[in-house]
């Protein structure tokens, strides 16, 4: 077995060790003033974070509890949605939107397509008027981040709600609720936040909680008023998972100080120099090569190599997690993430890690060009 | 502000130093062999704690999502269940089977009563046939812990299925999911599991399992079945909190080391003893004075005392976090939790600062007796 781990996957991601540290602290009681302190600061710099004046709901949950409560919050047997999708997590939406009973419009485009406003436009053609548009901002089976902005507004324009998968997005590209009128932003700890899962988030507008105050399907623990009502009180509907909260309150402590728009800039950097490094290792990239995707960098596997294999040669001998392709795209990609905690040498690391172990199982690689190449590409700047 | 703290509450509970400092090691990845090997230890352990050979669902989740999961599996809208209840969570299932829109047999008897087999024939008999009967275990807003082996019988008698509420009793008195033929045996790491809060579990027969998987409501994250063939392949659904699950892998191994019946018998002389050094202080036990009521003392508030302003000062001045009523007996009662990391000297502490705090209040309570009573009480052997 290796001595080290090296967690480069989209999530979990690697925690700070100052965050780390707040997890060994004993369990607090969640009704009383010390945790209320740490509970409204962290409701605070979720707000901060997404980029809303509103509510940010805070479930002890898997990010997809998140994603289902606005379905269940927000659709009704029989009610009309639409699902622009061209991934796993975009087809969970509409997986989500079918099992509460509602009627699915599903556009759903390639696995690795860049849906635009131009594919919602059409899509919103076709299906009619909807209540709730879903969308995927960082698409992290594939690496694919949308213009989602451009997508709100067509969505606004034709009077539907927008709920918006960010649980890869948030913290690591830019993404602005209230100013681009995004009703619904589900998110997670376990991502860009530095934290370890097990706690997620709901940014609502008030026309989204004022929708579901009057209809959606059958929920409790992920109803958005008993938990809205009872944030406003600082004292959490269900026992939360107090550790994680004061986890994540020192994890969004350390974005907040880094600033968001340093941040948005760092993950900018380390995808650039992801895909930089790929390319000079002469592989192939799967997520488009562009400045926005910035999350997760999708490559393609080499002709003549079992990618499953050396993902668990990366893994068992060298004690480099990274992940390969879900569902259809299984054998056919593998993933690096770069989202939290990540300089440009735990990129530069990947990277020689990928490149030893391609090129000894016989993959046709350029030897010994890709970690400059990273380096070079992360020290140039970011347009503004 | 006081230097130590005490947690005296049923739930969140202490936790000990060697689980604590497992939640500070770095996140690992959870399709890994790593977690897979501490997945699968815990997911044995939970059955041995829960005394069933069949499948114990894990969800990241407050507790009352394991009941929620209960009501979402089993229930479709208008399908008959009976709820007996006696407290505040008691009432949870009755609120949680009406969201699911079910037709709701609620008997809801005094709070703080001792359901027991007579009372749940009575209510079936005035219900007729019931798909699922709804019970608690430990009413944690009370004290009460009910004869759960003879309700069951009558339910199953009845043809029911049965769903208990254990939460705050699973560890801590005795439980056969199995031996007592419980359906579905809802619980959480924050009570006696000595792990702190987010972390949810469901044993679940497989008749249980059976009419989930062609009935209930609307649900997904808690899908049952999506869960357990997760669980099968050791390939949980969605990201689990990881660190979380290793920190419960180490407190289930403590519990389990120990011994059920040894930690069965330690909560029945913490209880003794508790209730022995309230009553020798002159106070009145609002919880029965019994050898079951094992996981939380209740205690009638002394006249001409503001029991909230008593709790306030045991608190903030003391650093012990006791617990006024729920609901209709905020003001009335105050509680003392004593499950999980217990031993006599909690108990002890509990109770010389109950002592000095009622007593600077003016509360006419008899001093310096208490304690010694404790200890005695605690020494005492439990009965076989």
């Amino acid at each position: 077995m290796p001595e080290k781990r090296y967690l480069f996957t989209p999530g979990p991601t690697p925690v700070p060790p100052q965050v780390l540290a707040v997890l060994a602290e004993p369990v607090i009681h969640h009704r009383g003033p010390d945790f209320r302190r740490i509970y409204a600061r962290c409701l605070d710099r979720l707000r901060d974070v997404c980029r809303t004046q509103h509510d940010v709901l805070l479930f002890t949950s898997p990010g997809s509890g998140a994603m289902e409560s606005a379905v269940a919050n927000l659709l009704g047997p029989g009610e009309r949605a639409l699902v622009l999708s061209a991934g796993n997590f975009g087809e969970r939406w509409a997986e989500l939107a079918r099992a509460y009973g509602a009627d699915v419009a599903h556009e759903a485009l390639e696995w690795g397509a860049v849906p635009d406003a131009d594919d919602l436009r059409r899509a919103l053609d076709r299906s009619g008027p909807v209540k709730v548009v879903f969308l995927t901002h960082s698409e992290t089976s594939t690496g694919v981040v949308v213009d989602l902005q451009s997508l709100a507004a067509v969505a606004k324009e034709r009077g539907a709600l927008v709920a918006v998968d960010a649980v890869s997005s948030v913290g690591a590209v830019p993404l602005e609720t209230d100013a681009w009128g995004l009703d619904v932003v589900a998110t997670g700890s376990q991502k860009a936040l530095m934290t370890p899962p097990g706690l997620a988030f709901c940014a609502v507008s008030p026309a989204a909680l004022a929708a579901a105050r009057v209809g959606g399907g059958p929920r409790y623990v992920y109803d958005w008023e008993r938990t809205r009502a009872a944030q406003e009180a600082l004292d959490a509907p269900f026992t939360p998972a107090v550790s994680l909260v004061g986890a994540l309150d020192v994890a969004l402590g350390l974005i907040l100080d880094e600033g968001l728009e340093a941040a948005f800039a760092r993950h900018a950097r380390l995808g650039r120099a992801c895909r930089e490094g790929i390319k000079a290792m002469g592989l192939e990239l799967f997520s488009p090569d562009d400045e926005r995707s910035a999350v997760v960098t999708a490559v393609r596997a080499p002709d003549g190599v079992d990618i499953g294999e050396v993902l668990l040669t990366l893994r068992d001998r060298h004690g480099v997690q990274l992940i390969g392709g879900q569902g259809r795209l299984k054998g056919r990609i593998f993933r690096i993430g770069h989202i939290g905690w990540f300089d440009v040498f735990d990129i530069t690391t990947a990277l020689a890690a990928v490149e030893l172990v391609l090129s000894e199982a016989g993959a046709d690689i350029e030897r010994g060009a890709a970690v400059m190449r990273a380096l070079e590409a992360y020290a140039a700047p970011v347009p503004v």
